[in-house]
């Protein structure tokens, strides 16, 4: 039986230039990825705030067209969150070039009475306060999957702990993993931080694939080995929208699920990363998604 | 029925500084890590040069108590290869603080006349001049691997390009893949390289695993992930030897001999990650080159 899946997160215009070219105030923001690469799986409810004014119809049509519940859409006088980044050309690192917080400022996470007993929860990379606060907000029983950054890791370490307390299962790349735990190989970090609360914890790195640390054991998801990268923004919140979604689709949340999860996950990731922005994201069906799960089971099956 | 591989390539004296220690002029060499790995598996039969007086008895004994045969291992006047190198913290990058060609200069391969129908041969790192007196001194069916590095794909292109034409696998890291190719992208690289003779090619991405690119299709192995890393010196060359190992041992060259091949080598080469020099790669049994292969099967297989 299917679940709905709440997410929390920022919604932005991105302003974007990588080899491939440039893209100025396209549609962006960790909820945003997430909710797109959820909703072909299960039902998306979206927290988030944008600017009154300058939030375009058009974008808020798109979501609705892929099943996003919106009533968490908060709209406030003021200017939607903007980032604005250069990747270097082999995509290896990027510069931001410009933040302009606008009203997620001031975000402070408003939980619509018919979103708080879902049972899947993906807090995207926020202030660990407003993640508590969403936490506080959610009744019953829920999975929780949680993501962060090196500024929170670096400035609100103690909110970061207490959401890590009563967090299910994190996503990080492997940088913050390091930061977050002092340790430089992941297999140690992933150790330490399951003692901080999480029992899984998925170490992200990118086209290098990502690691599932569990208590049955150890999993490996490769990612889709791509022609050509366009524009790598968002591709970890594809990830774990995938992967959340896959779970409340199943309502499941052992091992294989995670497992199974992890595949949809960086199958959208990849297909995130073949276009600026949402652009593919928005338009991959589930049939898309089963094909490149397949060509990623593939990848490391033993099959002759 | 087990065949038996022919190794061409260098035999050192290595220099290495990581953040775990130091050590002083230890046994390595591209040869050295191929045959010691490859051993457990199959019949290894080593064509190198060394220093008539600098090379000790106690590195012979080593080699012959694996059952390497060393009718090919050349003593000459002089000193024998000598390479210092420091390694980043991360291990993400290497600095050669020296190198002593010393006998390696002027090695010209000597292929014994018992060696001459090996089924199997890998050609290390070596200029490709010496690769292709190799292959003209081998008769009968058989399937070449073949390395090289950034140094011949400047250098000796033309020679190099004859090699890849009677090369069957290549085996490169992916900055070697660019380099040769122009491309930017590993699958892209790799179709192009398929296009200069080889019809499988490996890129080798360190702990990040290793991609065989085939007609059969593309497979990926993952790399075993390490509590510690001491010493990454030779892993490459261990992935490569327990690969040719595995494949003279079970006399197939199909897709899925390559595949298990490459699991065989993975294991093999974290072990070398584990200690300086050959110091881990030497003990390894076949049992526990099995038990890190079924951990590696383990590490994307989707049972639950």
């Amino acid at each position: 039986m299917t679940e709905s899946l709440l997410v929390v997160g920022s919604v932005a215009f991105d302003s974007i230039e990588t080899r491939a070219g440039k893209r100025d105030e396209i549609l962006g923001g960790a909820a945003t990825f997430i909710s797109l690469a959820a909703s072909q799986l299960c039902k998306v409810r979206l927290v988030a705030v944008v600017g009154e004014r300058d939030f375009p119809d058009e974008h808020v049509r798109l979501l609705a067209s892929r099943g996003v519940d919106l009533a968490g859409l908060e709209r406030v006088p003021g200017r939607t969150f903007r980032w604005a980044g250069a990747y270097a050309d082999d995509f290896s690192s990027r510069r931001t070039l410009d933040t302009q917080l606008g009203v997620f400022a001031s975000f402070s996470p408003k939980i619509p009475a018919g979103y708080a007993t879902s049972k899947y929860v993906m807090l995207g990379n926020i202030n660990p306060d407003l993640q508590l606060a969403v936490l506080d907000a959610v009744r019953g029983d829920h999975f929780v999957a949680t993501d962060t950054m090196n500024l929170w890791i670096n400035t609100a370490r103690e909110a970061l702990d207490a959401v890590m307390r009563r967090t299910d299962l994190l996503t990080i790349n492997d940088e913050e993993a390091f930061l977050l735990t002092g340790e430089r190989q992941i297999a140690r970090a992933a150790a330490e931080v399951r003692r901080m609360g999480p029992k899984a914890v998925i170490i992200k790195r990118g086209e290098h694939g990502a690691f599932l640390f569990h208590e049955r054991g150890v999993f490996f998801a490769p990612a889709f080995p791509l022609d050509d990268v366009v524009d790598p923004t968002g591709a970890g919140d594809s990830f774990a929208g995938g992967l959340m979604g896959h779970l409340a689709s199943e309502n499941r949340t052992d091992f294989g699920a995670l497992k199974r999860g992890m595949l949809c996950g960086a199958a959208i990731a990849s297909a995130t990363c073949e276009a600026f922005g949402v652009e593919r994201t928005a338009q991959l069906t589930r049939a898309g998604i089963d094909e490149r799960v397949a060509t990623l089971t593939a990848l490391t099956s033993l099959d002759n």
